[in-house]
């Protein structure tokens, strides 16, 4: 087939593919991730690329006007290469890579830093440095087992073993070292693993790296393993999201030709760049990287390790397996140690991966008596209430609208995000963006207070509508759906004027009630009420910034003691690193995997009235929410 | 540099080789294994063969007749490849991989088949069939998960872990077989792996081998894993014999350009075509061959998997480990499940190895309350005295005589050896012979009577010299040494006369003097006597016909009651049975392993005056056998 070159000028990238390749693969190819909410279906409009010069074929679409097309504006995704081509990509279309500003961001204060000093410091891998016995005629067992006998005082285990390769040549290294050697030992499967021998004292070198592979967002922090310390946290968005946003347009993606291979490498790639990122940065050698924790959702999970993930999305959803087998860096092409190793949280089911298993573990939830709940609100929502006796966790079909997908205006949030919002007596509306740039879309913690200050100067009711008679100029009506301007396109970077229409309403209506019926039904099940609950944690990025006054005042969360709300950040990339620095945190996740049940909320016979009775601000029930005035 | 091709004719083989290589080696590439005893140095003769065409480049030789030089015989391992060559190999040139009786024959009846039979059945690898949950919304965990629920009760392990490889289309494979697998698992560094999984029910196939590497010998032994079943036995010369009959001579070659990569592909090649040829005789399939259990002695062990030997060799002689981590057999080349396992015994030292843990496990010396002894007479002899309570092991430097090396009509016990003799008043000779062919050459057992019945009717004294006042035609000297002769050139196969020499009689003195010696020196460590001995195991292909009585009246084995005295036969291949068979036979080894320890009889004060005294048949001390009528 015809090969043709691709040049991609604001990058000064070039690449060479066949035709009747797409323009968002041709741009990956070349490392360039367009933003594909869709996963390339045409249906998003966002990945808008000026084609300069050369042969196309591409599809009109609603989201380029007469204009933009004149000047060559095409969705890249329905452009397939013709020819050779020169192509500028915009900014607004690119997936931001940088830029992230709080979302995701880390958590180590408070309950979580607590939690950390609980756990004795048993890093995944260690570094032991040993002076070993010169064999003698009285003793003259094997250097392996001279090695194990030095070991075994500071590495009490019931085998210790290791695999052929460090052996065959073991007698010139200690020889040459004389007798002084170091061995890196992991925990692996219940039993102790020499991973490597080096010669003399290496002890301080060891480093290792906790991962959060989330849907949207790729977090990684380089850790110090014989210090504890945190060298470095980098954050960049999931390379995936060029094959679709959410975890069901990858599947479907993994199903195609070549699809599994191509999302195990973008995220594979996103991993390796952030390692190398912050080894360079910290100057730490790849080589001294011995140890790797990560968790993530079960369909992250399975594109990561390459496993068939096509299950997680036919009834009754089940994934091929839940808990992932402890390996060597190179089995999965990350490169770090190669001699290493490299863990996984294990999840419960499609629905509560090893991300809600390490927030558990992180929060310590599984090991209190009182009676406790987890939210993470991401893509997704899932609860786990529960103690040290139990656990039950449900999915709420919450949807991404709280991370602003699938909304007129809604965006990550990133830099240029509106992240809080108030509304005046006259409407007037006062904002303030993550970064303080120029707002160019509205992220969740910004749709929560606006739907709470809406509603508290009645430009919505409680069934969500604008009220078509207040009269404002910020209230109007485009293609017959109203809509309420938050920012006009003058004070905004975004191209045009941010606003909220009342499909947003509805859509953000939906996810807070699936949320909140979904802890209801997780405590009607179990015969409690929320006075039972002594805790909440929230967690997810998002979690850091909501204003936890108006989620309660729109009904998203219960109308109980704020004191007992407590933000704990991205548990699930702490819960990693809690596991990464004590192999006891590790053995206590798979405790938790274990114990948690899982509810599947659409067989519970009242989660249905449950739902449709939260699809009100607050509530259809108003006296579940004392606090708020009506 | 310049190739050539040589043409073995009576096999039909041909290989192409460099200029300068030697013939010893050009046959082993194409799979004929000389007899090279000494290792390609040229002194021992044995490796005769006839170039009838071509250019070589040969040393003279006194093993070489000038009739025999001019037909174009030649020692193989001083004659270098000059051009291309067809070769004829003498049949008595070859090491012989058939033909062998009952040397290292296995031994499963008596004691052996007690012991057996004590353990837990408990294969290394086991096969269980399942029928796995179908998934529900209220039972979606993932399919490995419900593969493991699904095992647990049939195979209770703190641990069951498998490898990502198992994982990646395990979905597909429990859908297309509707939910009934066959896993395949086996006990790993005290955890349970799942090493595969086959569709449906497979659990019908399930077989292992079980080997013992001797320096000599390779025997090897089909199992059926679920039925204990021993469906064949195979029994070849170790073919590193093409590099040296000893192990200091092949770790000397080890440390050569491609030394270790050759021992290694020797003795890889002897295990796959034994592995090959009882498969195919008993039409199994090499891929349901899932565990391999190895014993060997320190120096095999380190060929075997191609670990650096050289500090065996050095003092205070340490082996690399004594040691060795299980693996999937494809890590060193053995061709059979690649998925499966294969593990090896450990050792103690460099002089106790896996073979004699080994047999002290299929003996049970290591469970008894009384005093017991193992007496392993092989190209070494090893020696481990103890009970339940304690074990003390050492390795007399008996040398190789009794397998038939050093002396001057020695041979191995192959058919045409002479295992037993007898001398009449008129110092008639009568002898028979294995397999009942003309004789070839003198075996151990048949020295053993020899020795016996030349003390009995005079020809020898108790120092060891040929009486040169009796009057016999069989009584001679040739080149200034007295000789006997059992076997005139007319009734041997030989060629020449076989008979037994004064440096023949004195090397066996001294291995004889060596394993007696180091027994007392044993008993005297720990303040005991031979009367305290309540068991004497004696293991070994040799052991299996030695003459008591007669061994006791040349003072190899102690004067106390016959009675005590147990073949057990190849201990070590039994022992290797035992641990495929049982894992907890397996874990015993590593008890075992544990509890030796090791005697340096060159360390011991008083060791030297008992060898020395040891050197007279029975001994200088007569009162140490009273029996033995003087």
């Amino acid at each position: 087939m015809a090969e043709f070159i691709v040049k991609f000028v604001s990058f000064g990238k070039t690449v060479s593919v066949p035709a009747g390749t797409d323009l968002v693969t041709a741009a990956i190819r070349c490392g360039i991730v367009l933003s594909a909410a869709c996963g390339g279906e045409g249906v998003c409009g966002k990945c808008k690329v000026i084609v300069n010069k050369g042969k196309v074929k591409t599809e009109a679409s609603r989201f380029i006007s007469a204009a933009e097309s004149k000047k060559g504006m095409v969705l890249a995704c329905q452009t397939l290469v013709e020819g050779n081509l020169e192509v500028t990509v915009p900014k607004g279309s690119l997936e931001p890579h940088e830029g992230v500003s709080h979302a995701s961001e880390d958590f180590t204060k408070g309950i979580i830093l607590a939690r950390e000093s609980l756990f004795r410091p048993s890093p995944l891998a260690r570094k032991i440095c040993v002076d070993v016995h010169h064999p003698t005629a009285d003793d003259n067992t094997g250097d392996l087992d001279r090695i194990c006998d030095a070991l075994k005082p500071r590495a009490d285990s019931l085998h210790i073993s290791t695999r052929l390769s460090n052996v065959k040549h073991l007698s010139e290294v200690l020889r040459e070292s004389d007798y002084k050697i170091t061995a890196t030992l992991a925990y692996k499967d219940g039993s102790l693993e020499i991973l490597a021998f080096e010669p003399g004292d290496t002890s301080g070198a060891n480093y290792g790296f906790a991962f959060d592979i989330g849907t949207t967002t790729v977090v990684g922090q380089l850790i110090n393993l014989n210090t504890r310390e945190i060298l470095g946290t980098r954050i960049s968005f999931n390379r995936q999201a060029a094959y679709g946003s959410d975890v069901i347009t990858r599947i479907i993606y993994a199903s195609e030709a070549s699809g599994l291979e191509e999302l195990n490498t973008a995220i594979i790639e996103n991993m390796n760049e952030i390692i190398m990122d912050l080894a360079v940065k910290n100057s730490v050698s790849l080589g001294d990287i011995n140890a790797i924790v990560c968790a993530g959702n079960m369909t992250m999970m399975h594109l990561l390790l390459k496993i068939d993930p096509s299950n997680i999305r036919k009834a009754p959803y089940v994934p091929t397996t839940s808990v992932f087998p402890a390996m060597h860096p190179p089995e999965i092409r990350i490169e770090t140690n190669s001699k290493g190793i490299i863990s996984f949280l294990p999840g419960v089911s499609t629905y509560i991966g090893g991300d809600i298993v390490s927030g558990i573990l992180a929060c310590g939830l599984s090991e209190e008596e009182g009676l406790s709940l987890l939210i993470d609100i991401g893509t997704n929502g899932e609860i786990v209430l529960g103690n040290r006796e139990w656990m039950i966790g449900a999915a709420a079909s919450a949807g991404p609208a709280f991370e602003g997908s699938g909304l007129s205006c809604g965006m990550k949030a990133v830099n240029g995000a509106i992240q809080k919002v108030s509304i005046g007596a006259d409407f007037n509306v006062a904002y303030s963006t993550i970064g303080g740039d120029k707002p160019r879309g509205i992220c969740g913690s910004g749709y929560i207070d606006l739907l709470c200050h809406m509603l508290k100067c009645g430009v919505i009711a409680k069934d969500g509508k604008i009220n078509a008679n207040l009269r404002s100029e910020r209230i109007r009506k485009i293609d017959n759906v109203r809509e309420f301007v938050i920012a006009y396109k003058k004070e905004a970077a975004a191209g045009r004027d941010i606003v909220i229409n009342e499909d947003d309403i509805e859509n953000l209506k939906r996810s807070k009630g699936a949320i909140y019926s979904a802890m209801i039904a997780l405590l009607n099940k179990v015969g409690k009420g929320v006075a039972d609950v002594k805790k909440v944690y929230l967690a997810g990025g998002f979690g850091n910034y909501l204003n936890i006054e108006n989620s309660v005042f729109i009904g998203l969360l219960p109308d109980i003691d704020r004191g007992i709300y407590e933000f704990i950040g991205n548990s699930s990339l702490a819960g990693a690193r809690m596991s990464l620095l004590s192999h006891e945190a590790f053995d206590k996740a798979y405790d938790i995997y274990k114990k948690i049940t899982y509810l599947d909320l659409s067989s519970e016979p009242n989660y249905m009235d449950e739902y449709i009775a939260a699809l009100f601000f607050p509530h259809t029930d108003i006296g579940r929410f004392p606090s708020v005035r009506s």
